[in-house]
């Protein structure tokens, strides 16, 4: 999926949500733990009543490893559902990668040959060669961490260059949009940061921002299309355990929609008013 | 492990090397196809060859992970096999995870109690709450990027601090050993930056370092040994393509075994050297 067919996705859903699948086997409704494959049932269940209102599935890659060999098959399962359920969702995969290039190739060859993903979330710290071997698939993308939603990002995030005088998070952003396109580059901006969106907007005007933090951690939506809205959106803006984790009894897929739908409404009104629907 | 069981074996064994399970489907020798798990079959081979040579393996997590399931399947064999086989082994998961705080936590759940891996390699982008849940496990380490042995190191590591005038990769490693102990944190310094490794021990002068990039990534043993060495060796140097295919028929394990014996070899005369042995 290149960036003008993410724009027709988010135009026809009137929708630029995320959902993220960080699914904790210790916090799905324990009903659910009579099937086979708990995890998958619950993405599954939370996959079908949301569909419509989002534009992108992000399962965290950490929630289905700390289950080993069963959690792998979950969210092969997951994947290979949404992809053939719904073909035209473009799906992350939250896996933070960046390794040396060979090392890096592989994780590609993981993400893009043998699942279907559409995406991968990359840390920059290692550099050109531990992010461009993903860029090497056709409208596949890289995600890479500029500017993350948590308070750990103060340590070296706002690391200001003695020649530049830009942050780390300038720097990367500066340095790596060379690497790529606006068709296989964007960039994670955590919601909690909204007020620096305005400054990455100068630097990349044009990628698509990757934005967690609404909902659990605090994030404001109408802060972020403020600063971050451009002519093609933009934006892709993730909310996760507000969603999954709205209800904890047998209606939670119905209690997880409504949580979507409050989201999605109001993200219909910011591109209403945006007039990009 | 801690740092002083860690030193025992390495005067035990009169080594320092780590064997690095980069295991690539396509470079394995091609007799191993018929076995139902050739992955697993390599690695046991080259396990057996080598355990006595070395104290440490480090799998790479995204030659397992680019196989699916059964990828997965694999790593948890290999891991099974050398903790039940060679007990005192040292197993790192070289994954370069990293991730805000409840999102590592998994990670740190996925390593440590569903594996048994003795330690993970971390990403210090997103600062402390993406390092720290890795530190809460008793005798598990964090095992964090300072200087990688790769080109794209230059990208972001030596980024010099506008207020300290260190580079990045000095400003991980003053910010970060605050995070834990000698008992639960080491580095990534790569070989092929031995030169920068005097600079790097007055900042950490008793942390282990982890050193990857001898062999074919061109790095010196000599040179990392003459600069890293600490009194407590504080030293695992890391070989994976040199032992792994040193050979490419039925002699592999043989052939691996004799990169591994030459490595050692000049590793029982660096400790001799040094009288730590």
């Amino acid at each position: 999926m290149n960036a003008e067919q993410l724009f027709e996705q988010i135009r026809r859903k009137r929708s630029f949500l995320c959902v993220g699948l960080d699914t904790d086997i210790q916090k799905i409704p324990r009903f659910l733990m009579d099937t086979s494959d708990p995890i998958f049932a619950f993405n599954k269940q939370i996959i079908d009543a949301t569909a419509d209102l989002c534009i992108a599935y992000k399962p965290n890659l950490a929630f289905y490893e700390c289950m080993g060999v069963q959690g792998w098959v979950s969210l092969e399962k997951t994947v290979n559902y949404i992809r053939s359920e719904y073909p035209e969702m473009f799906i992350i995969a939250d896996a933070k990668r960046g390794d040396i290039g060979n090392t890096s190739n592989m994780y590609a060859r993981a993400f893009f040959d043998h699942f279907d993903f559409d995406a991968v979330t990359v840390a920059p710290y290692m550099g050109e060669d531990s992010v461009k071997p993903f860029m090497t698939y056709l409208d596949k993308w890289v995600i890479l961490l500029a500017l993350t939603s948590n308070k750990g990002a103060a340590n070296f995030q706002y690391v200001k260059d003695a020649e530049t005088g830009d942050a780390l998070f300038e720097t990367v952003l500066k340095t790596s949009k060379e690497w790529g396109t606006t068709d296989n580059l964007m960039y994670v901006v955590g919601a909690t940061k909204a007020e620096k969106l305005e400054e990455i907007r100068k630097i990349v005007p044009d990628h698509f921002l990757l934005v967690p933090g609404v909902g659990a951690q605090g994030g404001s939506l109408q802060e972020v299309a403020e600063y971050g809205l451009n002519d093609q959106c933009g934006l892709i803006v993730n909310a996760s355990r507000s969603i999954l984790y709205a209800g904890s009894d047998e209606n939670f897929a119905k209690r997880a929609r409504e949580e979507a739908e409050s989201l999605q409404v109001e993200m219909e009104e910011i591109l209403l008013e945006a007039e990009l629907i």
